[in-house]
């Protein structure tokens, strides 16, 4: 009557996004199944004392195997960027279904789960780019894709040729809130992006440190006060990917204030980067361009003090990776114009130790830390067993060590680009132990996962759809 | 080597302030000591089908056995006020020991924990009410009862003999800032109050209804906004007690924006009533007669919209009891002037099962109910064990019966007052049983508690001094 | 040595943006050449005791002679038009040379003169309207042209086919920045009201009533905003037309505080009409049918408080005139839904009017109107000599009687709609005679100016350019 | 029957708060009787050619021959500051009749009218100073020096002992209303400036230059804040006297919106110096000390664009003379801390010469430099016939020269204090002559004046009262 856990973990540091607590925890299976005191036996045994135990990181915004238009290559395989997920204690994630223009968005899934299975070492689900909102794609495509468990939808609001314009976004608004599916938006004005570049090109500045004043703060800010007016007038709840600036902030916290049901994210580069790390000499500035690009040190004061408020609800990696050679950044060249080099950074592997580094300085608090990476993420993309500690959600469970520390470094990085946008930095705390649905896999940098293992997690619309009167 | 459980309680839905799952509990003494599937036969066994299980309730605002200098009597003993909050779900009450102006606050602290001693069937904090903040009080009582463990002040801004001017306040946030306690405050201009009130009277408006134009919407912000003020100047944290208008809300945002450190809370009768509710004939509409005063349909909205979007931080009861007779409202005389009348309304016994009822028709989650109900409470007033279901706290819970209804009647009030601010109100969700550190001490109505078995709990600052850099 | 004057206006109350003055004004040719005090004897001499005296009013936002792309017929020649503002006090216009789609910009220009040069009777400007900023337009047309006189641009942000997108829009601002224009907009957002559309004749809803809610309050504040964040991105100053919504006044105060260099301007029909105007039987709503659409009383509120606060900068009539019939509003059938319906209001004639009858009921002073009504728009759009009482100015005056009224009625409308949007109200005070450049053109509504007479007024960019940096 | 002009300024290019107009003016008496060209010969004649001429400034904040209760003493008599403001282009000013605690108000403005009688060469008007508002000032006292021309009261609302608080300020708003009378306050937060003070005493900082930290900027955004909303609740206007930092204008930016009906009003020193002039060595910092305290580069930016919007109404000196000495800023002797060394700079004759200079730079235009400097105060103070060049108006007049310049030094100091907070600074434009009421009374630096000349003007309420409903 009473079976015995397969896994026992004692002495653990438990840390949920709302409690702490000294305790055990059982697992039987893939499942958590008992949290307590003196728990009987089991089959194994972990020793966790002096550890904190936190759910798996959940990264609900990364590029993976992506082709981008312009033939640049994603540097990472469905292997190598779960690899460097859960190096960086993240257990599951969200990449993107990409439909370019011409693709049949529902073939463009399938190919993408055919993908997946194969390389996958953590569980996922996939949010679907749609760039062309056709009769089709609204009224068929997207109907029965959100019906078979994909949940959300991404849209740019920027980059040819991906864009979707305002027509677009409030048709996609629509059917998604039909279909009971999050519309997560990329949020830039396009045309004063490309203003503003047309502009530095034409005074020679073409290096990319300039790329910072290529996206204006007006850009993002224009682009997500407009997002807000359409989800506002569609009553349709969307997330607000990767804020980087404080105005941007003050249009989120206005919008909920008169009850726009919006979410909203950031990227840990947006906390701990600012512009000037693009001011190095050449082309090396190149590792650092994203897109929204790092801004300056007001608005990460403005980020930090938004997350202790509760006024972000998610941070994400926005995983992006290029190798900065020929095959990534530059691949339109070896020195062209910061407007043709590739954007993104990679961060799956430093997402969560840059999170908890900030708890163990006290800039959050670990539930802070719980609730930011992996419990809002989970519940607003409504990914039921995941991210969290709790008796029937599956076992992704991570073990920090917060007397250790981590080291930044090119030479640890697991995923394909080669590079850490933190070189040199020295982060508290260090993972122990990584288990995904009860399985160890990763101890002390050890990998015991094996591509293929990773599973898809069907799922409906969110918190999105539970809000909805 | 594994003791068995006194009591388990089976197959519940248990609800936390971030997750729900259907598990089984295990209790050992006063403690909660696991949470999981299939635990072991306790002493004890209680079938949970089909219930929520939720922490019991922290009221952390709520006035019992206090004296005003009217010589109006509070209905409340310590016994009949714990034993409504047991009959409303709350098993842990913060009320007032009230400095009154000659008093000592030493001694009054000393009398108040007597009181409670031997009346109290929760457990209790107190928050210390400072109206003299003379050289003695900041420097010797206030550091002295801080460290024994009474982390709280509250100080009025309003309300004659009871009134701290902005320099006394200025004082206080100063010594609390030393001593690391958090400051409450009843945050209305005096000023206004009076000369509003001189001139309702003056125009012969006397009856209840026309308390609401005597506590003007701009006594309120007004008051809220110098509150915010001096926090910002003494960078010492504060919690704005029973915010009633969408205005102040926002001066709430805009100061957290911009990293002033307050906290908020609101109370269940601006959320279910307004002002309309005093304008029953003769002076029966002095029952709904509060301060701040009911408000209008348009705060209502603004301020469920903020509890959805974790604008407030708390739901406190307020409970301020008073016979709507000769000892209590009407002590002054049977038809004298509203500005003579007690302020204040019952709240222990309805608190949660508003909540709940509102969780039950969508207007909040239950995580969020137990959130401001309870989490949020016991980890902003530093209530280490409480507020929680988590191993190792203390096993204060409460089952709920979602099937169940509650109806709300003057016939069922267990408070000293008589009556109901709600009759008639037929709500979502009814109490099948609450434990108070592990013991069974309500059953389907049915009080199993006793005085005296309330326990203190001593503590510091709370979420105030955790953030403090 | 000392000419005498061809006419002496004597005793009259003038008013000028800041003052007023009884005194006596002499005339000689087109100037005024004397204020003061027992003038010498003119040629003519006109008694104005009793009456307010003038400058005559400038309306720099009104559509005459411009054929829409749908061939609905506007219903106003040069000469309807000029007339009607003749009898409504008014002396200059801006009406708009049209550029529509696969038309020479230079070109529409030069038959603009043509047809203005035969029937105006009132002096005139044009306000170039863009449709397609090509290349062509952008370095050839527009520098050539602005160069010519025609400081003034106007852009739709909405309106298929005369709509510029965020693009086309920042290329135009840089090229007015270039060439010292200025830049005016209709600033709604047509993906919105297209989206708001569909729904609304999807539904059935298909009555002119229904046009207020196809132009969502979001659609013109998103605009707006957006319009604002492109004026800043290319530091140009922008004009933004006919704001009627309290929403849009927060955002211009916002976007002025930090420094943005806008201007606004609202119409008489947002301040004296509300949207239940369209609520009329059968087609009959279709008079007050117009863009953006009358809005609520609470806007009405914000505007006048706006209007007194001096937040708003001109008052402009926004004369859009179509018959009620199949030449005009019904030009797509008489039964068609309110989309096929042609948008706008007669205002030429009552704009003034309105406006004194706001100063002698209280809510305007009489200084703010002449600012409102002429000195504001002919100092913004440079049109040197016009709007003010000054010597050495255009003797353009209006002589108002505030003791009689003014009845509006469809019976005494001048322009060539056959109808005013203001049936039965009663104005207090009266024009008793209109002087353009000294010459008599109305007398006690006798009309005494000839088509033709209307001159032409060249001018650069307005204060836009002067307070460029 | 045409009587000849007095005087005729011949070819000036004049300058009212609308208009530019180049002309002649003709003067008969005291008064403006015709503006024109060619105008007669008068009796004098003076040629302007190459001039801009002005009104006379009218200057609405001023302190003169008013000892402190502290017994330090005002540097200026009536004669030397009436002396300081021809010299400086003012021919207006509104200093304050100040009531001492335990003084009778009647015999206060009785008193002062005495020495104004004696000492004046501008014309004048008071404000009352009321610090004790009994009921026989509220109710007797101020309504009959209102009724007898004294419509405007100043509060601070910090400086024991002048103090008035919350309850103070509403009596005398309400009675402000009763009468019609303006009331203007110093807005600054008493008990934070005391704490603040407190602390830096306390930690050693007792040099000039830490005045600025002893009135923080939250004293005066609380205080303005707090001052709105007690205009709000009573409905009566108020003049915010002395803006210094952005976040006020942000303040009545928002009131306004709402419809709050404030004025405010900044003084040059904000505009052209920051609180780092008190940083020099010793005590000499002593000279820039006043109240609220120079801020920095930010607020001054934003109080430029503030004027340039037309959100401040009035640019006053806040005349405030000590000599820097042992009978002014060292009364309480040489080296006491900054507590005790009186507040207050000169301005009486900088404030037009700056604002031309502001003009001729092109930071305002010269109708706004006449609006801020005469016409706006002469209008809401309702000084009639003053701070305008209008026929009937008083021929104060003041021509300036674009040509030459000023250069500011002790030398030149006309005033009591021996000192100018300007040193070395050279403007733009010079005045080459001053006429009050068609007297020459300044011509080129020599004065022509002598005491006694000026006159009292008794007053109403002003727009105050105009826009009251």
């Amino acid at each position: 009557m009473n079976p015995p856990f397969d896994l026992v973990i004692r002495n653990a540091r438990l840390v949920t996004a709302s409690e702490m607590a000294a305790t055990d925890i059982g697992l039987r299976g893939e499942e958590i199944t008992a949290i307590g005191h003196d728990l009987r036996p089991g089959l194994a045994e972990y020793d966790a004392a002096g550890h904190f135990l936190l759910p798996g990181g959940v990264d609900s915004h990364c590029h993976i195997e992506q082709m981008t238009a312009a033939g640049i290559m994603n540097a990472d395989s469905w292997e190598s960027a779960s690899r460097a997920a859960l190096h960086g204690g993240t257990t599951t994630i969200i990449p993107f279904a990409a439909q370019h223009r011409g693709k049949d968005l529902t073939a463009v899934v399938a190919d993408y789960h055919v993908r997946a299975e194969i390389g996958a070492m953590t569980d996922y689900a996939f949010h679907m780019i749609v760039t062309e909102p056709t009769e089709k794609v609204l009224t068929e495509d997207l109907p029965a894709l959100i019906a078979a468990g994909h949940g959300s939808i991404k849209v740019f609001m920027t980059y040819d040729p991906l864009i979707v314009d305002d027509g677009g976004l409030l048709a996609l608004l629509t059917a998604a809130k039909a279909a009971g599916a999050m519309v997560c938006v990329h949020a830039e004005n396009h045309a004063m992006i490309k203003w503003a570049t047309a502009r530095l090109l034409a005074e020679g500045k073409t290096a990319p440190q300039h790329q910072a004043a290529a996206h204006p703060r007006l850009a993002e800010t224009e682009a997500i006060s407009r997002l807000i007016a359409l989800a506002e007038l569609t009553r349709q709840p969307v997330m607000i990917f990767h804020v980087s600036t404080a105005n941007s902030l003050d249009l989120i916290r206005a919008a909920r204030a008169r009850g726009v049901r919006i979410w909203a994210e950031t990227c840990p580069h947006y906390l701990y980067l600012t512009d000037s790390a693009m001011e190095r000499p050449g082309n090396e500035g190149a590792k650092w361009m994203c897109s929204p690009p790092l801004r300056g040190v007001a608005d990460q004061a403005a980020l930090w003090a938004a997350l202790r408020g509760g006024d972000l609800d998610i941070v994400s990696s926005d995983h992006a990776p290029f190798r900065p050679d020929a095959t990534g950044k530059f691949a339109a060249g070896p020195d062209v114009a910061f407007n043709r080099i590739a954007n993104g950074m990679p961060g799956l592997q430093t997402r969560m130790p840059l999170l908890i580094d900030a708890a163990l300085r006290g800039k959050l608090t670990l539930p802070q830390v719980v609730e930011l990476g992996a419990t809002a993420p989970a519940r607003i993309y409504n990914l039921g067993r995941k991210g969290r500690i709790s008796v029937g959600a599956d076992a992704d469970l991570v073990l920090w060590n917060p007397d250790s520390t981590t080291l930044l470094s090119d030479d640890t990085v697991q995923d394909g680009t080669g590079y850490t946008p933190y070189p040199g930095m020295e982060l508290r705390g260090a993972i122990s132990a990584v288990w995904r649905r009860g399985k160890l896999v990763l101890k002390e940098g050890e990998l015991l996962a094996r591509p293929g293992e990773g599973r898809f997690l069907p799922r409906s619309g969110g918190d999105a759809a539970r809000w909805d009167s």
